[in-house]
């Protein structure tokens, strides 16, 4: 399970009314984390994008457990489970500086070739570098 | 099932470098949903705010089918399958003019007292119109 | 002085924990403005983009003199002053319901062609439209 | 003329279909500017508030030089020129990591006094914080 921890901010924009972070914004929290998970790996979404290749989610999910305030710095925790296959899945877990979790979700994308638009299967520079890494599924 | 249908046309900001309309914005459409379904009763997520609760959202799901484009104009169908009770769930289904189904999702939100900020029932008015409209589940 | 009124209904994710609408958002209320200024002209920044130009913004300038809030329809007035060259310089005032200004603005644009990447003219097309709508300015 | 540089990554949410940043998040990265600026001074937007002010925008300004990229790390320079009164005015040039300037811009905010919600002279622990930076205007 290879796993990746980083840590954002809280923006003033991305409050609602109700004085805590709005829920929409998780997904782009999501998208930071597995952006610095692939980074970590050795390689980046930019690189993989270069190649060629897009990266579409098809399903997210998120349960919100407690609220994210504004200027607080919170913890995006991503990890996979599964070896890579047309799709990749991450999971995520999102902490306060308590360690108290604010959120869980998951997300799965489709490796798709950018000239074809047809799904295809994840790049072997990715499962290269997840050999490397040891990963036990 | 009481459902209702709106529309909202695709802003430019919401597309993102794939070309497309970016998968975080569905939270956004989502919830346009639900506020036009709550005014479609006959009340709205403002009065319930004024009355004094608020309606966090504690579960989200979104599953991507197709695309959607700037300029586009999408329909947004929201419905609900159960008689709210602590919690109101609703359920969406997102199309283009061409009637193909872009996203389905579903959320689960919490009625809470905006004082004592714990869960409470869903109110009696939002009850009562579901009655008028004899929502059957 | 061609001028265009459009309405859009504000979204809870607008909001910040001011209670109001965020002015970041104003950025999109205007391209929304310029947008539908453009398709009332009877053309569309779609079709722009497809015949190969592009339209950047180099300036924006707002001034936010009342507070939008949650589920309030506003109205965005925008209008042009001159013909455009190489670029267009859209003017909006944003009002609420009772008529009160809520925001002024102002954008310039510069025509891109989308293949050299170098500023352009504004397309016939367009100046064609806005001798049709007879533009005095 | 006191200055502070912040970083920040740009999130693949903030890109547009034109590829670039689209502009209307610059004036969340002159929030995250401002933000550090004070925190920099020895005080946070977050105490302001806690303390009974708020600061909303009143004038925003933007300068759009180059384009910014996804994965790209820009630097925001934020300072002010003028001992804030009534009215705080921050300049801002944002570059990327060639030291171009992609932009630059201007806020106008106004301390507001949140309980009667009129405007109010800057807190004199901003102002002492300024002092003891030799701030000279």
């Amino acid at each position: 399970m290879q796993k990746n921890s980083t840590k954002i901010r809280i923006r003033y924009g991305e409050t609602d009314q109700m004085g805590v972070v709005h829920h929409g914004n998780y997904a782009h929290f999501f998208e930071v984390g597995r952006t610095e998970w692939l980074r970590n790996l050795g390689t980046s979404y930019k690189q993989l994008e270069k190649s060629g290749i897009m990266l579409p989610v098809v399903s997210l999910q998120a349960n919100f457990k407690k609220s994210a305030f504004y200027d607080e710095i919170i913890t995006i925790n991503t990890y996979i489970k599964k070896i890579p296959s047309v799709k990749i899945e991450f999971d995520y877990e999102i902490t306060n500086k308590e360690n108290e979790i604010l959120c869980t979700g998951n997300t799965i994308l489709v490796f798709v070739n950018a000239t074809t638009m047809k799904p295809t299967r994840c790049p072997e520079f990715i499962l290269d570098k997840l050999k490397e890494v040891n990963l036990k599924c």
